[in-house]
């Protein structure tokens, strides 16, 4: 795979206990993205937030929070992420949570496939 | 609410310890955006890192570090990315904390509350 | 430290495996951002995602995986991140691991160092 130059970055915020046709959402959109096949895909979770629904999420060491907030990264060309843009907004209509998808702009300087 | 188009996300890295009015900065400033009416808020927690201390945290299993990196993400309007830098910059400055407070353009491309 | 304006955000997405000169290479990166005095590095550990490998990396609470993707953030001028840039990329051709590194354009607002 050639991916250098101008590319973007996708985030996607939503919550942990966020389902999609009886799965995880996160779980469901990274699949996805591995399927169209996106140069990659991290799922951080977040340790407190608050996000679409203004509830306030936090995980402590002897509560373990489980809607705690998640932040789903892909980077790739342009192209793949509208593309991809396209498919997650339909998944997340169709899951009906709250989610906010963002895009912005990268300059990709090295992407190494490994052995 | 309407939120779309041209935004702004807002990146503060921190440390885990530091401290404003007797509670840890990081709430503070989550629950500072909640109280502003702010989109989302997600706390990141790093496994390692250093900062304005230059100091290097890290986290392993059995030694659990108190001071590990700390990254907020805000993302909203333009405007109420500017005013929230405006209220956390006073609160840092008080907090006497270091600290770096970043913002970056970004396209907002979906935003839905949840039910 | 004078640190103010336009900056830029680097990123280094890789595997928590991957290893350089007998340590994780994570680890090396964040030693040498620091040697180099860089303003700061956060090493953000994901909890599932693929990379460069395309394999799925996956957390669970019972079974801790040794090799989740690793997101390695690092801001600070644009001339600061450009050589840094040079360096890392010749450190992960030495390793041999799949990883993207992006940059992207900042605005810092603030880059106060602690007591």
């Amino acid at each position: 795979m050639t991916l250098a130059g101008e590319g973007k970055l996708l985030r996607i915020f939503l919550g942990e206990s966020d389902r999609a046709d009886g799965r995880q959402l996160f779980e469901v959109i990274v699949h996805l993205a591995r399927s169209k096949g996106m140069a990659g895909a991290t799922v951080l979770r977040g340790v407190e937030g608050f996000g679409a629904h203004s509830r306030i999420h936090k995980a402590t060491l002897l509560e373990l929070s489980e809607d705690l907030p998640i932040v789903i990264e892909i980077a790739d060309t342009s192209e793949k992420i509208e593309a991809l843009v396209v498919d997650i907004d339909a998944l997340i209509e169709r899951a009906g949570c709250g989610a906010m998808v963002t895009t912005e702009r990268i300059d990709v300087r090295r992407y190494r496939a490994g052995k």
